[in-house]
């Protein structure tokens, strides 16, 4: 066995076949930010690659769904509840994504990966008009179920 | 033909079919914040889920390759180079992503959403230590390419 | 809120955490009508891609696997069965799909997407020699379980 | 060698090394009919899973860009536009998608995905309240490029 | 119906509806061979595309999960739990998987899928020092759980 | 930058920008040996899943095409020409892969690959009857194309 390989430090899937199955939520956002101009095109559906907000919902909801194929330790997951809400900020726009489902393990890797491909999916459909915006703040809001109970970001001022 | 459906409101795939093939680089980044203990563990390497920052960096380039299937109106594209670095901050890490291809169209959503899953992954395989990460200043720090030009971005102090 | 992203006017997938497991199956069909030309070379495995039928049989049970990926707002789901029958018409072949799971929702739409991603590879592997083909009559047949009990399609004669 | 597998009878995807890079367009359409209760609702965007005719836009581009994955013969194709409309009919939607590449082969089975990714959403998301709902009509309706030349469908009345 | 696709001779996903829920694990293993030099580079990371190792395990994991993506008949499944072992041998290297879940069949293919995924990504990573490698010796070592029991490999000297 | 992620050891896709087009072909095969039993069911397509080659033959195909969603540091690429045969041997299958295109970087990985899944497909199809079966010999049989010129495996007696 390679040193650098052993059972204390290789990367695996953390087992969970002896979890209960538990009912889990899992609340995470993040924050575009973007100049006036870009925040007006958006809000006016006026950019050239259409409406902006709807595409972003749906591809926030595809891109959870494809959470563990893209994140490498992640188990695939069968969610039960997928919702995205958008947000108008002075400058920019909150995204906010809520998974649940009923199994082992818990679903804050979803709601996240749904966050920024939402986000990403904005900064696309902007980037013509906008190369300075940021994507900030992602982070997880609120857990429940599970055997670590249920956590509440201590929430900072945006 | 329904009215919120008309030619300006739409989303599309912009037609690139006139551009010419020119040699494209995009450079992004990102920040994830992390506790001290949930850093030592880390550069430590002693984590459930095991070796954290070569797993981000095969996670982020694997995920800049999924681009046009997680954002919906981005293009296919042929990336003809990928490359992933992690910096140490001293509250967590940076993570750059640099892509390039010579064709149609810019590569700089490739380099974000590389940098958006390699941090997701960070966040995946933490986690279990510390709940309060935060995944921010992600970013197009340079372009170059296309019809647009140069760009690079005004960096801010992080 | 923006006002054309609240609770009453956005894509999500539907909430069916509270849903029980019961058995279920849908069965979906399909046509495809081509050239008497066209035809012919399909049933003597004529044809430049190679044999249609076996190929298109694969390529639905595979495309079905694929629903929660390609279709928005449907769950990820484990199905139990899957399998597809193509049956020869005077004008052409009627594809018919069969799934099944244990599970919350319904399963009506991985027969539905194997119906249709089975019909388009036929269309695929006989486009060379007739591009008048027409796909149509893709329709649920029948599906049982779940709260809304078992459905017939009050058949039409095709 | 197998009989039923020798160069005449096995599947295989077409040689098109040799094939010189042209200007490829394809468009396709398809329509699926409804009952006047689940129309009403559509255009209202009153139905439980949110605003129907924006989500099939955006999975119908998102579908297009799967050909290669789902349709077992076709080549991988770096699409260079992708545009997906959708017309009000008396019973229904039609949905023509319209696909252009610059290469080795056409882009009929990209449109033709297209049109039936775009449909199964609509009828993914109207089924609660519509299970006679119909898609039919799916055909190539014009295509332009290489060797074999411009083709438009001769227009039958639907 | 046609003769070649009827009840006995066509592929189909096996049914598994009414099997119950067990607790499954299988083990596979296969043997890449190569080169001295090979062997040498991959051990000191000397190589153009980075460590080998640690990306062969990564791969393998990503790649068990896309196990019914890329095996036609196979059920998709919810992983429990996912490891992958790499060890040294004189002329190359060794890769285990190991692959868990609770559910109606078995996850020989999975873990047989993750043993060629890591194998083919070290062949990749090695291949420019070396054309000559071959994999080999992939099978399945142990099975249980489900209604054929436990399955042990008569270990072969390698 | 953290030691172990520094230029000289950190897994990267190579830089082929500066690359030319040239036409390039890979040929790639591999052996399974099953029982006789297992054998005789295969060659009369008396299995319980269906038709073993054809699936095998179509899967093989689709999976050459997800080699670089596979394969970490493998690059997209445009293959023009896939094919697929396989031999019957007195213990077994042997699988070849031919893939082409005309691009920046070889296409080995695609026909090992291809090789790969269409084996682990036979073995999916078979193991009700077999569980001691082998994949073994997957090597490159000839490469064309490149920098490095022309390559021919010097045959071993399998």
């Amino acid at each position: 066995m390679l040193t650098h390989l052993d059972k204390n430090d290789r990367p695996k899937m953390v087992d969970v076949s002896d979890k209960s199955d538990t009912y889990r939520v899992a609340v995470a956002s993040g924050i575009i930010t973007m100049s006036d101009q870009a925040l007006h095109n958006v809000l006016q559906n006026r950019n050239k690659k259409g409406p902006v907000l709807q595409t972003a919902v749906v591809a926030s909801i595809q891109g959870a769904k494809q959470t563990s194929t893209l994140i490498p330790m992640c188990h695939p997951l069968l969610l039960t509840s997928l919702s995205c809400d958008i947000q108008e900020l002075k400058d920019g726009f909150k995204l906010t994504v809520t998974a649940k489902l009923k199994g082992q393990t818990g679903v804050e890797m979803e709601a996240l990966t749904g966050v920024s491909v939402g986000l990403l999916t904005i900064y696309d459909m902007v980037k013509a008009v906008d190369k300075t915006m940021v994507i900030k703040d992602i982070k997880l809001l609120q857990k429940s179920g599970g055997k670590s109970g249920t956590y509440e970001y201590d929430m900072p001022k945006t």
